[in-house]
């Protein structure tokens, strides 16, 4: 059952990254895609903009992975040192790749159609080492580099991507991903997740003492809070795909079964969508009326393509004209609950489901900090309402965190408070 | 000039990170508070839960810096390892530390108001080390963890902290920074960032040639391009502050007047806030009315405290009757030109000033993708208006990345555009 993994690194270059004026999006991206083939990221590591320490991170990395993704360091600004380093690095001279020349210049005349934008700065993308295979990057000037050096031990292949995200990201699918399967003889890895709300990691923790004990040695169980939710994830390995869900599938089911109560998907998705399909499968309609989330729910449930088969769309209502001129709050009822208390959010619910002509809709209304909070309505106060054409459900949190996580958290209750309405309304 | 940095490491712990089921965001924040404070981020390293890559990272990393933060491995739950290895590392023993376990009894009977969900595993986050200093969490049960250990040629401190991201925050600011500068006499860095879109990396990099070539060796000018946006950064160096400005402010003047026909803001903030500033300043309220970008405009503005000052809200019109029924768009322009055309925005435009009552607003329409493309109006169209009362504006965007990266870079068009409406609109 046990199986040797391959084992990846992932170095990432810039200042940027150091100062924390960027956030590693890319690395998350890399990890998942090796993941799926059965590669194991062992390590990430960013450095800056420095000649030895990037020289270093190869040597290091090198020495414990099989496969070290470099990305970013490959612009076509003075501030970029990775071409040159990597050159040396390999021993390799900088030669000109026709076929890269030609890409760039095709995509300033008849892609960006800026031909006169063409410096000799972007021609230089067309320099790479000639002890590399060159990836061809559909997306972009900079071309991707594939090395191998032999280690010690084993032998590793260097593979430097340029760090701009889709561009990565066309690389990684479309080039690396094929060629390592060719490489390499993969082990197999699958991932289980079941999405739970309600519980805290503590608390599930204590009632799966029991079940975690009784894991077969190629299971492992990890606990992801995230926004008031826990996602369980079991991980299995083995020499195959179906070796490894012969035992991982009887597993989860028995996970599902020891947390139902609390279960919100058994697949790793965000509850955008898990509602999404159920209201696509019942053929019924959402709207949202926002005050204090400000179109962060909106934004949630269109982010989902496909979405506006089921959505259509939400009134922000975020000053209180709004709330009586377009979703028909009664003045009255602001002027004596304000406009965070039940009725409020309960009448907006009602002012939706009219307004915008859905079956379902939600509302939110609270004070999100830092300030405007009072002491009978602190600054984490929220009152959410769902409801449809019969009835009209309310619930109040009190968060404790910053501006934006307590936006984030009143968004995901009130998504998981429709998911319930929702399964006992239809 | 010349100033030996104190140099940090930033390690994280989890498998989350590793299988890229979790972006760390928690090491751009500390990244950028050891930054204030003259402390030079050397390197990030990302480790699973596995005791031999942790041990080696601690170990690789003292090797190099003078400070270590550690983030992650503290929780309540089976899977993480991080203490006793802490524990070994420094040769401590456990203890019970009574004014944390004081503190966990405090959080559940008056905090959580949940005494009954209080557990032996909560109470256990009460053992530490009797080898490091205990950093107070006011946020959770977590304690920080503060170690010293003497390297071959310098001193490094080690400092353990929970990975929930808010309560990280708080250990760092009013816990780690302060007790770093009683340690060190730092060495002071400054950033200056200009804010510049309209303008790709390379052509700016064409016209600073000179400027970058004058620089003088203290500072350092970085491109970081974001979203159809490009930051210039230029970072000083030097013993006091005092004398890092006297440097590098001439130097920030100079970079302004050279990128001043594509300069957005001289601050390193987003558009949002930007152009939250704007209206303050002048009195004037914006409303908007989004299509394609389903809300994310006005999560964007809300986003920023004190948001309500100026802003009123969305008519999110992802339905067409939507757009008809709210909005007032004539359903014989859908019919004609279709909702993704320059006079369905203009007419959104109009229809938001109208509806929400306000002084300003932005209109979008699109075709995110990835399907509902034509070949008239391909996936990444999208059309964008802003007015006022007296005046409307379009634009027509073609985007070609995927849905998430479509649905921003309008955001963030649409957002400049009505910047620059307002500057020659008041």
């Amino acid at each position: 059952m046990s199986v040797t993994p391959i084992n990846a690194s992932i170095i990432t270059i810039g200042d940027e990254l150091l100062i924390g004026q960027t956030i590693d999006t890319n690395s998350a991206f890399i990890a998942q895609e090796l993941n799926k083939i059965g590669v194991w990221v062992r390590r990430r590591v960013a450095v800056g903009d420095v000649y030895e320490d990037i020289w270093k991170a190869l040597d290091e990395e090198g020495a414990v992975s099989e496969i070290v993704l470099i990305t970013g360091g490959l612009g076509p600004t003075a501030d970029d040192i990775t071409k040159p380093l990597l050159c040396a690095y390999f021993n390799g001279t900088l030669v000109v790749n026709e076929e890269v020349k030609a890409h760039v210049k095709n995509l300033f005349e008849n892609v960006y159609r800026r031909p006169g934008a063409l410096l000799e700065r972007n021609l230089k993308q067309a320099e790479v080492p000639d002890v590399c295979t060159v990836l061809h990057n559909a997306r972009g000037t900079a071309p991707g580099m594939w090395f191998s050096k032999q280690q010690e031990k084993h032998k590793t292949f260097y593979i430097s991507l340029p760090g701009v995200p889709h561009e990565m990201k066309g690389l990684i699918t479309n080039q690396v991903i094929p060629r390592l399967k060719d490489e390499f003889s993969m082990p197999a890895i699958i991932h289980k997740t079941a999405f739970t709300a309600g519980q805290g990691e503590s608390m599930l923790a204590e009632m799966l003492v029991d079940f975690e004990a009784s894991l077969p040695e190629s299971v492992k169980l990890a606990y992801l809070p995230n926004y008031g939710m826990v996602k369980l994830r079991l991980t299995g390995r083995g020499n195959t795909k179906e070796e490894v869900d012969a035992v991982i599938t009887p597993v989860f089911d028995r996970l599902l079964k020891e947390v139902k109560d609390f279960l919100v998907t058994d697949t790793d998705e965000g509850l955008e969508i898990v509602i999404g399909k159920l209201l696509k499968e019942k053929g019924l309609t959402l709207g949202t009326a926002e005050s204090c989330t400000g179109g962060y729910i909106a934004q949630l449930i269109t982010s989902v393509p496909g979405s506006s088969a089921y959505y259509k769309g939400s009134v922000v209502s975020y000053a209180n004209e709004v709330k009586t001129g377009v979703l028909g709050v009664l003045p009255e009822t602001l002027q004596a609950d304000g406009a965070v208390s039940e009725e409020t959010v309960t009448q907006m619910v009602q002012g939706a489901i009219r307004t915008l002509g859905v079956d379902y809709a939600i509302a939110t209304s609270g004070i999100m900090g830092p300030d405007g909070g009072s002491p009978e309505k602190p600054v984490g106060t929220v009152w959410i309402a769902v409801g449809n054409n019969k009835e009209t459900r309310s619930i109040k949190l009190n968060l404790r965190f910053d501006r934006q996580r307590n936006i984030s958290l009143a968004a995901v209750n009130a998504l998981n408070f429709l998911r319930k309405f929702i399964l006992t309304n239809s």
